[in-house]
């Protein structure tokens, strides 16, 4: 049995949550790294994360966890990259190779690059991927496989680093693909950024009804509106930070849907049918297209669970009464 | 072993399509009717049912499906349901149940209530239940188990006839409750009808990018995107009678939804992170409201199936070169 080569001897991940445990897992089911130091902002996230056994070693502070490192990834909100950076740049190894995880990557390299020194490689990365749920204990090793891991190098980085951690992604299952980072942020602000910004606002919206109560909103969910609440349930505070981070594309974004959706608007005024209907028809192809190439599950409904038929009950009062 | 007595002797439908061939499901695994006899507007249609045995008889015509039948229920476009009323109006056995499947209610009552004959009973109702695939292979006998059923009853409708399609709807695994065909209209509107308009448009407006294209909003849809494209993919011309037919309701929905996201972009625009922490830090406990009484599953990502790790997967050109 061959045994798969390690690609590093010490991975460093600053942040432990959905990603960075989910990274963690991965890594040592993988055998990709000889060993993982982790450490986290909070004393009670860097105990958990020790009970779960995740990495080799949990340390307190993130100078602490770089010393002797040959990859650095730092999976936090991306607000607080450039802070983090200007606090490991000092205790880097020479050769090593930095990342990160963060959902938008021009303000992660503006933030973070000017804090890096000459002697390490800076290889800014999102691993497209995630759910819901938040915390370490939310991560599993299975994330990341069959999902795309973009990585944003800027102009003059050495190839073969970036090559190894593309090897690194792929190892952990991911499909890799290089790009510019104002690009990645574009194409970010439609299939990410944009989603989420209108699932937390038809969220809100449906729970400051005072015509429908809440109760209403719950219990009537399946007809559309829960589709929606799983991303409007995803970390505030990563979320936050992407918005700001990348406002210039999600406000171009932005405009765009509210153009489109006036039009619509305007159809359904008019009881333009023809108008709707054309709408409606085009949209279908887009979601086989992303079933096609498996990103997402061709069973109805995501593969929801759907419970059987109780064929035990017994209709209430006609049983006895009727036929 | 106790037999579940019959609701009905003889169940006709009209609209074999994803709702109408779900009920014939539940209802022959169920026992719950003597016989199903079943029409659709295209011969294809009704052919197919034919071949799938679901129905114990294929008529063509819906006056012919309706003859002797003691429950009618129409599940097609809302638009064609008062075509169809005035169609199937003479032929109706006195003392039979006339309802339907449709997502709008009060359209339906208007359109359908003149042309049935005082001896029958009227009961719409809405199955609050669905997936993104649409005609007779689409249905399967489970959609309704745990999903809500709303009946809306016009006033002065006898009460035993509400009992009794609301046992049939349990006996299928529903939940029933009953409400004014407006204030339905008005809840649809927010946990239904605007989570679809909104699904379709933005998956318009990602597919009409000069700057990213089709194939990149594909690859890294699973960023946030590919959860709306699911009900963008349901069917277009239910889906423009919907809207056609709740107009009112709609619009004021669309009016709410554009205030608060135009909060939001403000917000962005603004750098006021603190308002949007605000907000995104609300909308996860309706996400949890909804898995707490079931109408959703716990499991990250809606319980899609995430692949195994290739644990036999060797990274590209490391393996040999380096360690």
């Amino acid at each position: 049995m061959s045994k798969i080569p390690t690609l590093f001897n010490r991975l460093a991940l600053i942040g432990t949550g959905l990603i960075g445990s989910s990274i963690a897992r991965a890594a040592k089911a993988q055998g990709a790294t000889g060993s993982i130091v982790a450490t986290a902002r909070s004393p009670a996230t860097r105990k958990r994360v020790a009970e779960l056994g995740i990495a080799d070693q949990v340390v307190e502070t993130n100078a602490a966890a770089v010393e002797g490192a040959d990859l650095v990834i730092v999976s936090i909100p991306v607000g607080a990259c450039g802070a983090v950076a200007k606090e490991i740049g000092p205790h880097l190894k020479p050769g090593a190779i930095v990342s990160d995880a963060g959902s938008v990557k021009g303000s992660v390299v503006r933030d973070m690059a000017p804090h890096l020194p000459k002697h390490v490689h800076f290889v800014p990365a999102h691993p497209v991927a995630g759910t819901e749920y938040s915390g370490p204990d939310a991560g599993f090793a299975e994330l990341f496989v069959n999902r795309w891991c973009i990585l944003t190098p800027p102009a003059g980085t050495d190839p073969k680093a970036v090559e190894k951690l593309a090897a690194f992604w792929r190892l952990l299952g991911a499909n890799v693909e290089t790009m510019a980072p104002d690009h990645h942020d574009l194409v970010l602000a439609v299939t990410s950024h944009l989603p989420h910004l209108i699932a937390y606002t038809i969220v809100g919206t449906a729970d400051e009804l005072e015509t429908v109560t809440r109760s209403e909103v719950l219990k009537f969910s399946a007809g559309g509106f829960r589709d929606f609440t799983r991303i409007a349930a995803s970390d505030p505070t990563m979320w936050r930070d992407v918005f700001l981070a990348n406002k210039d594309a999600v406000l171009e974004m932005l405009g765009r849907f509210n153009e489109d959706i006036s039009a619509l608007t305007k159809a359904i005024r008019r009881d333009d049918g023809q108008a709707l209907h054309e709408h409606f028809a085009r949209t279908r192809a887009i979601r086989k297209g992303i079933v096609d190439i498996g990103q997402d599950s061709a069973a109805p409904d995501f593969g929801r669970p759907h419970p059987d038929l109780p064929h035990s009950a017994l209709p209430k009062p006609y049983a006895a009464e009727e036929d």
